[in-house]
């Protein structure tokens, strides 16, 4: 079978995205990045995803890069993480600069030396406001890079595979939950705390991705603040 | 002063990118990369060069990454770089999958962090014979990527600065004569022994262009075996 290079942090996109890979019957190669994150919990999620699934697992190491960059509050232990749901100005401190951009190339890497044909990240359309390397036109950029990267080396044909780049959260969740995905081995509070906080901008999103889906959100939170979505304000 | 971050090995092109850099009075921040080569000396070479420029040095370690990537033997112990000149069909074993553009993607992620204009490259027009990720096209991709994985975050025109993209070796060791570049304070052998061995082909690159450039070679090589260039047979 062809070989899959998939992305997976352990949160739910990206399990879903290695369950639906696993499910047209890929040769799937799982790689999770400890880039220090606060929430370096859920690669223990994502190492679960991958035994549950037979898959080839790989953590890689970036916390020496991440020391390297100053100002995210995903990797800064100084820095709080904000409340409440995403917002430009609220979010913009958890941004880890052209994160996606490292994982993507390094996973190409990874991909042209096993020839696999695609690497698989679990990108969504809920992504593209604030972080600028989840969007459609940089996927696209990103996958020209790599194609002349490693031109001559990689598969014909090698693509970045981003299926959910137009979906929304709730699509994902419709997936997963038609794919058997059990949402409880998954992972998204950017906290790390015991269990969900609650409070969070990505507990927040994982709550609504769940009411949008029309499907029981199995996950115990901490706290069930009453936030005013600033969207909608 | 605008900072730059240049992405300097230890080696001919990217020390005297360093100096380039230095010259226009940059404030210089080096970015050298331990991916587990066998010539790991030449960031001992890195290191000096940024003392003696009194630039900020970084050491990024890639060993973890490079684990995963099987099949060049510029990281595996167990697969010997080829002598003589390069040619695409023994040298296609040094290539290291998609090097340029991790390295590119870190350095990028670094710059955006610390408010710099460039990431600065020593790829080189001799290079694009084996190695994709050292073409134009290639450096024009990866730097539309950026562009757009950082958007918002990184300087307004930030770009991927890459002077010698056209230029041969020996323009290279020109310029660098002409900076005051101390040519024996950098390190070219793939084989990482005592002194340049003098038979790989990164030495006979280095040798070809102090001999293009006109200028006397300080190298102390181990040999100098006799060899024919398979580019003009």
């Amino acid at each position: 079978m062809p070989k899959s290079v998939a992305i997976v942090s352990g949160g739910m996109d990206s399990t879903v995205l290695a369950h639906l890979i696993a499910d047209v019957g890929y040769d799937l190669h799982m790689l999770s990045f400890n880039y220090g994150q606060r929430h370096v919990k859920e690669l223990a999620y994502a190492k679960a995803t991958a035994r549950s699934l037979d898959a080839v697992h790989h953590e890689v190491d970036l916390t020496n890069v991440s020391k390297l960059l100053q100002g995210s509050s995903l990797t800064s232990d100084d820095i709080a993480v904000p409340d409440g749901h995403y917002a430009a100005e609220t979010m913009r401190i958890t941004v880890v600069p052209n994160r996606n951009a490292m994982m993507l190339n390094i996973a190409a890497a990874y991909a042209t030396s096993i020839g696999a044909i695609q690497v698989a990240t679990g990108v969504h359309g809920g992504d593209h406001y604030i972080y600028p390397d989840c969007r459609p036109e940089f996927i696209k950029a990103v996958d020209a890079s790599i194609t002349l990267g490693t031109l001559g080396f990689s598969k014909p044909n090698f693509s970045i595979y981003a299926p959910f780049i137009t979906q929304t959260k709730g699509d994902i969740v419709r997936m997963g939950h038609n794919l058997g995905v059990d949402f409880t081995q998954t992972w998204s509070c950017y906290k790390g705390t015991d269990i969900h906080c609650g409070s969070c901008g990505t507990c927040f999103e994982r709550r609504e991705a769940f009411i949008e889906a029309g499907i029981t959100d199995p996950t115990e939170y901490a706290a069930t603040p009453d936030y005013v979505d600033p969207r909608k304000t």
